[in-house]
């Protein structure tokens, strides 16, 4: 299997896009800016969703479906909300079609058939849900509410990139109701550190937690709380967001409920939400010239097995020991292919799995069967050794919470040696242009320098770190005085 | 709580309607025809998505994901599924709304921007799965492709009922490529098999195998398998169905493949599904007048166990005993929820958990601290006996697996006595209106007849059985000659 992947250094957006193709993830469809996730992609994915909602559960959250159309009606009732998200929707106005009677064989949308009301494709679910929850919740009693839904959704994206930016993604978004500001407020809190904690543990990739300006705040939001990354181009991504959303569409549904003291109040909100976006990240920062590269968490494949031989004699001899091996590996709950495939050479096949990011490439030829050994290869350092067979099962365990652990570690260097202090807006630019990765600025907290910088730069506040101490400073940009610094980068 | 479910024997319709509302299953929207699946219903459906889910992969499908929208020109290539579907397509139109200039604070659709082509909301997704099999196939080496899809699909059903017949239904769908004819056609059989195991071990209901009539074909297949199941009231329920689609599809969107001798032949295909709809089957299966039944496989909670106590020194007590039962339960895999909520009366909860089906319930009170003893109630038989505390795990494992086999015993028993041996047209409709159940009778094989008897009873042909012995008679209704009886029932 010849990779011929374009090198990062040359161009990393086309080493992106073909990466993901050749690497089986995903592809391009019919339909203008929907992909079409391959089962390998969709089997990272899987691994992801697992996780994701063992920790939702675990955090209290149960799983419902709400409906996939949203009646302009109610799409339109939370101003902020119906603004920001109208125009990239995908409406649905006809339920028919009929036979074109001026082109044989082709069909033609029935003008009879048209909707009395438009129906939107959900960009995202708060209208729908908000308009339930308002039959569900009469007193304290009913709640907290705490629902989230595994969904696909649709946003008409003029620009798009497979996983990055596509008009249909999947996704989860976890939508609660709540009787106070604060129980509203830490549940937000709390969803932005399981994502963190997700995103960190099992993607391997360092994130930082941190709040978005007023101008990048999702719409409808009081407040939008995020997890940031940073990719291996100096560019960041934002892996997740959860959202404090007031009282916003409690009044814009009048969902009231009688307080345990007897008074009528709102509810109380949050929103929060991860995608198939995350592939992204995923592939964007781990991954080399070589191909993928898979933090052995979420690798479909953990191991696998790559027999050598010449004869039909030394095929069988090597297979068997290959199957035992394979056993062996399993009942330590480790995943393992054994790619037995006699039509490709070994050459074609580890080229193969070193595109696709196994974690660890086991060989084994006849000289290994007499020595008692294999030759275990790591993808990530791309390093070999031999192991002796009785001491594999160990070897691998141990490696792969190694591997683990170094993608993490890396990442977060290269994020960290990506973190300039900056404060002066000569630097701010030369930095941007030269070095990348975020830029920690002083910033006079107005929405017109934020648009200034963004119109001169391309680059955009990414967040508020959470943990941004107090320093008084003067605006990168205007000069006015600020308490704390925010992480200023172009990004995905 | 108290229940007010209307009787199966007086409505039995508007006693599902209720069932499925007051178990908080699912509740209409605000959507015309689409359902909001409840997080008691949805932890239902997710224990039968992870059995399926199991099942297809053991058997060597993968997951993947395909776009929500198809091309109206994709759409319309595979004549007789689009002329199948085309009259229930939500069709997307446009891709933006804006502000209404006539009405502050309202949207309307961007006449500005039409969409040059419509997308369809898929139905079904053999169209846009066909139209990039394309691209994966070239060689007999490309095949069989083994996969499997998780989504939403809407068809615009006029008169819809919750989980039966909604506009939008979560379902899976599997679409597979092969190189022969024979490989397809056992792949829609083993798929259908898959389906009838699934429904009968975990589901604890027969079914019946069989093939479709012509009439009742899915559009664009050359043959349909099915599984039918048969309710309370005696309608059937077809719960599942595997098309053999020839080379339909490839056909229709050009899918040749290069043999292993090297000519260029059409690829195989195969597509098969069970939906939400399986959740009404469930419900209409083993449910009774006091509520919902579950079968134990299923149940997202196993047992519960509702505390007795009048002090808050009783309440106390009473709660160290049940969460040290819960946990060893809990030990030996079982689902167990202990409802330690205050603010309602243990008979209150006694019918909560009879109307949501709960299949074990454990009362606890003082009294039954000081012998050492629980009271427990089996919900399938509303019958209840007192355990020793000692024997509590062996008992509750035990009475599990008895009520999920005594489910599916009753239930194939009700089964075998509506299958009615009928031989003329008189008996065949006074069966159908007095009895109700499967009708074993004659028919000629013409679609002419099919559609009289139904114009007649509404009865249709639901399968011809798979294993339907070879006998000679006379149909039913026009007395012509025939080789084997088939099923003939009214359905949902």
């Amino acid at each position: 299997m010849s990779k011929n992947l374009t090198k990062r250094s040359v161009d990393y957006s086309k080493w992106y896009n073909e990466l993901v193709v050749k690497a089986d993830l995903a592809e391009t469809s019919a339909v203008r800016g929907c992909m079409i996730i391959k089962p390998y992609g969709y089997a990272i994915w899987e691994k992801m969703q697992a996780e994701l909602d063992k920790m939702f559960k675990a955090t209290g959250h149960q799983n419902a479906y709400f409906p996939l159309f949203v009646p302009k009606s109610l799409f339109e009732a939370e101003e902020q909300n119906a603004e920001g998200f109208a125009k990239e929707c995908a409406v649905v106005t006809h339920y028919r079609l009929k036979n074109n009677p001026d082109k044989k064989g082709e069909l033609m949308v029935d003008p009879e058939a048209k909707l009395e009301e438009p129906l939107v494709v959900r960009p995202t679910s708060e209208a729908i849900i908000w308009n339930t929850y308002k039959n569900w919740i009469q007193s304290y009693r009913d709640l907290p509410i705490l629902i989230n839904q595994w969904a696909n959704v649709v946003r008409w994206e003029m620009r798009t990139r497979l996983f990055l930016r596509t008009a249909e993604f999947l996704w989860q978004e976890g939508h609660t109701a709540h009787a106070t500001e604060q129980e509203a407020l830490d549940e937000a809190r709390q969803m932005n550190q399981v994502y963190a904690d997700f995103v960190e543990r099992f993607m391997a990739i360092p994130v930082i937690q941190g709040l978005k300006s007023p101008a990048e705040r999702f719409a409808g939001a009081v407040e939008t709380f995020c997890i940031e990354a940073l990719m291996q181009d100096g560019k960041a991504l934002q892996a997740g967001t959860s959202h404090f959303l007031g009282q916003n569409f409690a009044k814009a549904f009048d969902v009231k409920f009688a307080t345990q003291s007897g008074s009528l109040d709102y509810v109380w909100a949050t929103s929060w939400g991860v995608s198939t976006r995350l592939m992204g990240a995923l592939i964007m920062t781990h991954s080399d010239d070589n191909g993928l590269v898979l933090p052995p968490q979420l690798a479909p494949d953990q191991v696998v097995i790559v027999p050598i031989y010449r004869s039909e004699e030394e095929r069988q001899a090597v297979a068997d020991k290959a199957e035992a091996l394979k056993k062996q590996l399993e009942a330590h709950q480790i995943r393992v292919k054994f790619d037995n495939r006699d039509n490709f050479k070994p050459g074609f096949k580890f080229n193969e799995y070193e595109l696709k990011g196994v974690p660890l490439r086991i060989a084994i030829g006849p000289k290994d069967l007499e020595k008692q050994q294999v030759e275990l290869a790591r993808r990530d350092t791309l390093t070999k050794q031999f192991v002796a067979e009785n001491e594999l099962i160990p070897v691998v365990v141990e490696l792969l919470e190694t591997i683990q652990e170094a993608l993490y570690v890396k990442a977060l260097a290269f994020r960290e040696e990506h973190i300039t202090v900056v404060d002066d807006f000569d630097h701010f630019q030369e930095v941007l242009h030269k070095k990348g990765g975020f830029i920690a600025a002083h910033w006079d907290g107005t929405e017109a320098t934020e648009q200034a910088i963004k119109n001169a730069t391309k680059a955009t506040i990414r967040c508020i770190p959470l943990d941004a101490p107090e320093e008084a400073g003067s605006c990168v940009f205007s000069g006015k005085p600020s308490t704390r610094r925010v992480l200023f980068a172009k990004a995905y």
